[in-house]
């Protein structure tokens, strides 16, 4: 019986799969992780213990409570940004998702001075409210490890999300929040696609960025089909061979 | 009995190892898909349900009209954009097959406001006549989800495409076609190859392109050579795992 | 019995390897192609029949003259390039190894005006001499299909690579040539490494090549090493699955 | 019995999973070289013979004195660059594993005239301290072959290293140190990650860089988590099939 035993088997083989995709996409290394609010109790989450994506087994699912504390104690050891997932849940009743990543194609925007990600292509809308950036110097100062480590973190970073899909941590990464564990791998996939395309286009002149409208049509569009890509990315994950 | 029986099961073979191939090449992702005009009814083509290229099996593949609609209703979800298809189809008689898709390196030039694609190597001569771009804005205005959803954008798309092989669609993607399947795909993987030594050369300065003449007879050239490319996209899309 | 038959047959199986690795290194594709000059006939040439380099057999490797004819009609397609290599084994009798590609980081460089390819790490020391670059319109004006046809456009290329290692093709690719098979795999993967290096590079500012010296002094060293490299590309190769 | 076989078997058996880590994530090529101090003589290291690190076994594995000398003359082909590997034992008694990469994103730093490699994410705080360039023509003229060939040049080397856990060679790569294999390994991957990221941001505009408390606080917290992708990458490189 693992720690998470409470909720549905299929919402803990559904994160299981999302931790497996998202490291099978490039958009995960060895770092990085994805949360599921709880089915059962909406104040409560499921992650991960320690471990690299690639190879979260459903035992290794744990349940945490919004404080970021895990609800049984199995004396393992624990991301240290599980406040990131928490204060977002907290603060965001619509998320039912959090991807936590590095990936290499976003990181540019974060720490670039003057250029901004923004939707450049339909699979991508769910960026069209903007990305906002987080700069933890502006809550903690000039000398963090940049980890979200705390309650306080947290909540800062959750106010800098807003209402928006994707945030952009500075130095660090991004966040990505969605009503589903499936939208939320989505999200994730589309907004590195999105920044390879749009460092691309970068050096090309300049850009026709969707428009707020065909933003938010985009968006409504995609979330619909959702299915078929999350099929194809759990075929190819399960036999990627780890 | 799948709904494409009446087709020769060799075009319908040869279109499912398109979809894995242009999977495979990184052609098309979770999205975008091929069709073949029908091998005995000019006026229908032959498109996969709703699914991911690189899971589409025989029985996936469906018959359509130029309506876009399934000739035997087999009550599966259906790609939003058959229309695109259906009406490419209906103004151009040469065309044999069409793929559409959002491809990394194709993407950028079509959201640049400056940068256009031109062939820039002798694989790639079929793109000599000049690649235009559709802007759905001009047909449908500034709040679509860029979809080709009905004959009408299909219609706005095949008359942009016009006589040339390949179209770029603004924020979207690209659609290629091509005589034969086989000429399709080759066309859909040196399209996006083209555009990869495009993205690099054009930081090096000014780039020498293919003249017309060029580009006509590269392309006469190496489309008698077909089969070369074909069987080992196949061999290597077979043995892929997925 | 081959059409090759006369050759050693550890020749044979190291062109059949050379094939498969320069697949497997990303410097062919689904074209382009690598011969060796024959070990008992110095006028002879060793190269596969039309295939994909990726799927080359000892059965597919046949032999040729000077003139590009194959000495044994096997009544086989042939690779319409086949001049290429012979017109620079005529020219050059210290060649006994040709690699002609059209490797993607490569291509730029041979369609810019402006940036040249130079040695930039002391893998590619070989790059040293300078590398030319053929313009076939110089020798066959505007309306070819840029390939090397017959014995005029081979001798034309044999002249542009003069004493050089390394002879880039305006919109085609290149040709690399080295005293034995494993030099010249050797030579065109850190070509394109080279290339890749180099375009990243030139983003950055002013770039310190290698020095005369230097390049010379690394070609000798790295010369001494090949069997490193070729036992591992080779193991790669034959377990990669095609 | 091997010539290295008075060191603890599960040290070798870690320097052996070191070499084929490397590979499997793109530091190490055919070429490049990964050692460890010996654990019971701190005046001695490991390091493989003349072979690819992706082939290494444990069989393969030589104990060297700091005269780059091996310690049981088993007539084995050497690396030419072992004094690189003595030189820094020698200087950095708190160095215990050093690996020595030409990996491709990290070469262009190496030759630009104007641009330096700095720590742009948490994960390669260890950069903070700057990234020295060793450039082998002040110690050696322009004539080298640019390689660690004999003890001046690995001394020199070593000098310009000084304190830090990176230094770039100037056209030929880099050199990482750190207090253990795993974290040698660690560095040396997100050392090119790094590379990668600053590549992209450069072309941005201004990049807003770790400050050096930042960094060093980013690097102590990510050296307390090295198990995390040391696990990763061993099951993937055991995996990878070669």
């Amino acid at each position: 019986m693992t720690a998470s035993s409470s909720a549905d088997p299929s919402l803990v083989q559904d994160l299981v799969d999302a931790n497996r995709i998202l490291y099978n996409e490039g958009v995960l290394d060895a770092f990085g992780h994805v949360s599921a609010r709880h089915d059962k109790r909406s104040d409560r989450f499921l992650l991960a213990g320690n471990v690299a994506p690639a190879l979260v087994e459903p035992g290794d699912i744990l349940e945490f409570d919004f404080d970021g504390s895990p609800v049984v104690d199995s004396g393992r050891r624990l991301y240290a940004e599980r406040f990131l997932h928490a204060e977002i849940y907290r603060a965001r009743p619509d998320v039912m998702a959090v991807v936590h990543s590095h990936s290499v194609a976003v990181l540019p925007f974060s720490v670039s001075q003057q250029a901004r990600l923004r939707p450049v292509c339909h699979m991508s809308g769910f960026l069209g409210g903007g990305v906002p950036v987080f700069e933890i110097r502006d809550t903690a100062g000039l000398a963090t490890d940049l980890l979200i480590r705390n309650r306080e973190l947290g909540a800062a970073l959750a106010k800098t999300l807003d209402r928006h899909a994707v945030v952009l941590m500075r130095g660090h990464g991004s966040t990505v929040v969605a009503p589903s564990i499936k939208l939320a791998v989505y999200r994730a996939v589309y907004t590195e696609v999105n920044a390879r395309v749009q460092l691309q286009a970068e050096r090309l002149g300049p850009i026709t960025f969707l428009t707020e409208e065909e933003a938010d049509a985009t968006a409504e569009s995609n979330e619909a089909h959702v299915d078929r890509p999350w099929l194809l990315w759990k075929a190819k994950a399960r036999s990627s061979g780890i």
